[in-house]
């Protein structure tokens, strides 16, 4: 630990989801919150003042200042995705590492943008998506790869919803085109296309047909809409995302020799008991299901974790800018891999839905 | 229980799903078995002898052997898909009440002919689905219906899955045209699109669209497919059904306010140890989701029961037979109706894959 870099870190906005990450980055010893900027100082000063930030956290009425300040090394981007563009731009031209909030842009050309500020400028890009950092996603991913017990995976589908009511439906930024404009299927439906990439190890689908009747506002952004994504090799999937129905945060992959389930992807039932879970199953007697019998239910897996997943998400983004600071590495390019296949799967849910709910071919470029 | 029929049932065909028959059929206290035939009297005979069935048991040569029985009130028919037509609408005119193995026959109007039979000769007609008898089933369909906890029934999902092997796929009856020529679609999304329509109350959806690139062996018999429904009125559904993948028998249920879910629809996991169970969840916090915690897990509901699923399909088909028998009531047409809109929506499913994944209208006639 005597090596460890300590990455400071400004973040752009007092978003909700911004609590988290200040308590998130005061947990992860290899990072500290050294800055925050909103719109109006005024703002900035109630959020610190609420949130008790410590006084050595500069409190800034701009985004701008927030990157002006040189001892920033790393900033979290949290506004709406339609503002994504130009502030991980301007945060990547004055060298900061950027950990920017999901769904990363309002489609890939301007993430390549973003990319490409990055990759010019030599700092870390990474998504907010903090499940994929959680303990239990790395011990799902063994059970998937152990094939004498899961097989060939065949099927993946995974629902995302919540109801947060029609207040939200009317008001929410999650409901502007100009701000989240991309409604449930960037705030939620993200979830499920990444859930679904990363079972398959990222190989991207050939296609994908939105299904029919999705659900848009008056100003066509997507309030519940899902679609179904098909490989060379036969693989499938679908998903389901809704601002409609009760929460449900599920993914079900299946192989030919086993399966594996989880019904809290985003946020884990107990994590706050120091806790994840995932139900796996395989290897049950077909003799037995013809004679009435039946499978025991699912193994419940129970991993262990120190930190929540949002803490974990923060020591790894800080532990690549820590090597970048100290030479050792270049920019891991690992993560942008990921958000830019995730971006490249949802824009072609929306093409679909736009034209019609025609099929949409994924062409990789 | 002293003015209650005991109602004599025939068996045509020593098919695996007969041993079940057989022995719930035992069970039952308003049934009993006096006949069983199968196409050659060897195979009758070793039947009766392997699953020790009583003495008073008839043992035939031929299905006919038993319609001509009559002392038979009633046959359960668990003959291939493509025998159905036949041998029920000759049970019906030889005056038999029939209860019908799922799928009920290769498409609507041949269910038709066997409805219409039965309808001619006053017979009752019901369907070998035994999951809707199950007492686990109306507390769902209370819990569904309580519109303060689970609000507007928005969402359904089911996977129906199991992987029976290469041998299954190349020889078994379940993948021959001209027997259970509707495959998986026949064998498994029967109960994924019953377990939907039964969720809506048997409204029928407006529309379906198969997802692309289902799979079918060279006899044109699918192996796996899938498709959505949608209602009028905004609800819709998706389900996948497969021979290819890990046994998974999922049906999740969202509502605007609460969700309903279980993992072992057409059997029940803990149905030998006399309970069912299906995991409910409602009126979450959405603050607190905001805030970075959780919901928590669902609630599991447990509901005990007397009897296996199948013996309580066969007191319920033997119950309205006995009412028949003693002229207390007419054939009770509601099982009619539920195995003919499950047909309609399998029909309309299958058209679509074969018209090339187009969207298929559903008129009900």
């Amino acid at each position: 630990m005597a090596n460890e870099t300590v990455v400071r870190f400004g973040i752009l906005g007092c978003a909700q989801i911004s609590i988290k990450l200040c308590k998130a980055i005061s947990k992860a010893q290899n990072a500290t919150l050294i800055a925050i900027g909103s719109r109006s100082l005024e703002k900035a000063t109630a959020f610190a003042a609420e949130q008790g930030l410590p006084e050595v956290v500069r409190v800034y009425g701009s985004y701008e200042a927030v990157l002006e300040d040189n001892e920033v090394d790393a900033v979290y981007i949290p506004l709406p995705t339609a503002l994504h563009v130009t502030w991980a731009v301007k945060a990547a031209e004055r060298g900061k590492h950027v950990l920017l909030e999901k769904p990363v842009a309002m489609n890939v050309s301007e993430l390549d943008r973003i990319l490409e500020a990055c990759e010019t400028n030599g700092v870390q890009f990474m998504d907010g998506s903090m499940w994929l950092h959680h303990p239990r996603t790395a011990k799902m991913k063994e059970a998937l790869c152990d094939e004498q017990r899961f097989g060939q995976l065949k099927w993946i589908h995974s629902c995302m919803t919540y109801n947060p009511g029609p207040e939200f439906l009317k008001n929410s930024i999650r409901m502007k085109p100009d701000l989240d404009g991309l409604g449930a299927l960037g705030d939620i439906g993200w979830y499920s296309i990444q859930a679904i990439l990363w079972s398959v190890n990222y190989e991207l689908p050939k296609s994908v047909l939105a299904f029919p009747k999705a659900t848009l506002n008056e100003d066509n952004v997507i309030i519940s809409c899902g679609s179904s994504l098909h490989w060379e090799d036969g693989k499938s999937a679908t998903f389901h995302c809704s601002f409609l129905t009760y929460v449900n945060f599920d993914v079900t992959i299946l192989g030919t020799k086993g399966s594996l389930r989880l019904h809290d992807l985003t946020l884990p039932f107990e994590e706050s008991l120091g806790f994840g879970t995932f139900s796996e199953s395989s290897e049950i007697d077909y003799a037995k299901i013809e004679q009435g019998r039946w499978c025991p239910r699912a193994n419940e897996h129970v991993v262990e974790t120190m930190f929540s997943q949002d803490v974990w998400m923060v020591k790894e983004f800080a532990d690549l800018v820590g090597k970048i600071m100290r030479l050792e590495m270049k920019p891991e390019k690992t993560w942008e891999v990921v958000s830019r296949k995730t971006q490249i799967v949802l824009d072609a849910v929306k093409e679909s839905i736009q034209r019609g709910y025609e099929s949409v071919e994924i062409v990789m470029n």
